[in-house]
């Protein structure tokens, strides 16, 4: 028997394509030898827009839906207009491929420099949901750029969208060995988003006896991501909450370079896609400072969702291994991608 | 000349009660002996609801009108619904009374518990805006409780009400050595809000040139809260993100029961309310366990909006005195209202 992957990828730009090369030069080193890549690349991002004005043409759409799933590097420069590439490309693809899952696990390190280093086990997921939100781009601006303006943000929550999430976060929580789930929101201030939720939230949790349950405030919730992250085992959000708390988290679990994530389609009607947490850091672009190891936890969730579990663990106990034995000294993108590649290997040995 | 100060006091809930009574005793102690206090005690939050199902009256109202300045304690508690007093006392005060400068004051003080101690200096100051944003009530629910439901949550932002509220954070960075101000927002994805901030800060910017000006996603702002809390000196944000970040402000910085806020009116035309960021906290009330610094930090916001700044200097300096000599033997909430009136008598002597 003989599978093959059809993976499209979208280095993007600043270090994207270089932390997507090492993704995918891990990915080659993980897979059994019966697994056949078909990579298809997509030019988009900044240099594409600079050059043609567009962000994601229509035909472009179409073919990426022909793919089992996506890599995204990272995408942006400060030289395109803030929101143009945002709405335009990267939540055009999670919400044409309807990402209700936006998955982002967090994990302490060993290693890893943080203020938090050395606490107890830190090993929790955050649900995001992806579709939904104060991110659908409802809202609008009346007598723009006059005293007069009004600009309007519009929340949008839907029972069918919330259910969803909700469920496979219950899901995800019965199959962890804490079985915990912690519902985050603002709902004493929001209160017809946030009793939606809440609402759902309790309905589902009886069908998940098991599982342990707990709400919090985004606010408090911030407090307890310092003071005592070891509460949190699986943590289901709102989309704007979610992308608060989750760069909070990479904060504090050894920064933004080891943060992965999954944009999920659970039905598997669409391509799910995996990227990195952090942006296109123009920075330090070219230099060979950009750490991959975020972009291979990435390619890892997304062997997991593809059911290739036994590559997925591997490519994670990988980036552990290597975290455990850094001792500050630099090392180039390539090195740190060649070294994962290495011991993904090594293991398939 | 003899001036009168009228407070009008609303003890609250849960540790409000107790906190409040060490307020109330150190500006008693620091007040000059030609100014009197005359506090009136306002009986709202949880108990009077579950009494009498009232949050705020509007003869209560009208007559909270009438005070300099208002001190609460805290509100709530678990019997409550959610949203219930959120909404109908405190959020109902701020709205009507048209506190749009929430202002939230972060320093870390030098024995203070965080994972961030011994780090540089961290002082800054967050200016939520206050009347505005997702804080509006705006929104509801259709079909509500069935599966078919759709709840919005409109986030309602004005050029008046922006524009105010950044003017004022210009002033206070302005008056501060390093002259910094940062916008923090997410207009990369709220389009409409955010270009509208954007717009306003630039514009207004121009008229403070010696301010150092600086913009930030919120999600990115977290992450600098945590890893690199000395690059911010003034914050100006919206309502959501100001509550957002200033509880992760009070966690870096020593703890929730450090955090001080002012909800301020600075035209004057209604009276301004200071208050402890911490909630009620019904598990501790009673226990003399409640730490007062939080309200004694608030005192001080009072006496600077009422010009009393030599005052509210005192207050400050006992606080970081009564910090700096903390060494972890407990002790009861009467007992660091005593030690801390007893520094501001002192200075006064
Ligand atoms: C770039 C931006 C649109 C995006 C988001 O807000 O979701 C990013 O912050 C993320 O978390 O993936
Ligand atoms: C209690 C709640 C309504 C309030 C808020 O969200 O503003 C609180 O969290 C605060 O920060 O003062």
């Amino acid at each position: 028997m003989s599978r093959s992957i059809r993976l499209a990828v979208i280095p993007g730009d600043g270090i994207g394509p270089e932390v997507v090369a090492q993704g995918l030069k891990v990915l080659t080193a993980v897979l059994p030898s019966d697994t056949k890549l078909e990579t298809q690349e997509y030019d988009l991002g900044a240099r594409r827009w600079h050059a043609t004005g567009e962000t994601l043409p229509d035909a472009e759409l179409e073919s990426l839906k022909q793919h089992d799933a996506i890599l995204l590097g990272a995408i942006g420069d400060p030289g395109v207009p803030s929101g143009v590439l945002e709405r335009g490309l990267l939540l055009k693809l999670r919400f044409a491929f309807d990402h209700y899952v936006n998955l982002r696990p967090s994990r302490l390190h060993p290693t890893a420099e943080t203020p938090l280093a050395g606490r107890p086990d830190i090993d929790f997921v955050v649900v995001r949901e992806g579709t939904e939100g104060p991110y659908t781009g409802n809202g609008g601006s009346l007598r723009t750029g006059t005293p007069a303006e009004v600009a309007t943000e519009v929340s949008v929550n839907t029972a069918y969208g919330v259910e969803r999430v909700v469920r496979d976060a219950y899901e995800r929580a019965q199959a962890r060995p804490r079985k915990k789930l912690t519902l985050v929101h603002k709902n004493n201030v929001l209160v017809h988003a946030g009793h939606l939720w809440k609402n759902i939230f309790d309905r589902v949790g009886r069908e998940y006896p098991e599982v342990t349950t707990d709400y919090l405030h985004v606010d408090a919730a911030t407090i307890f991501f310092v003071t005592q992250p070891e509460r949190f085992d699986v943590i289901v959000t709102d989309n704007l909450f979610g992308d608060i708390l989750t760069d909070l988290a990479a904060a504090i679990t050894g920064g933004i370079g080891l943060a992965a994530s999954g944009n999920i389609n659970p039905s598997g009607a669409f391509p799910s896609m995996f990227e990195p947490v952090h942006g296109s850091a123009p920075d330090i672009a070219g230099t060979g400072k950009a750490d991959p190891t975020a972009t291979v936890l990435s390619v890892a969730l997304l062997l997991r969702h593809l059911g290739l579990d036994t590559e997925a663990d591997r490519v994670e106990a990988a980036v552990a291994e290597d975290l455990a034995a850094r001792d500050g000294s630099p090392r180039t993108t390539d090195q740190i991608g060649d070294a994962l590649a290495a011991l993904v290997s090594r293991a398939a040995g």
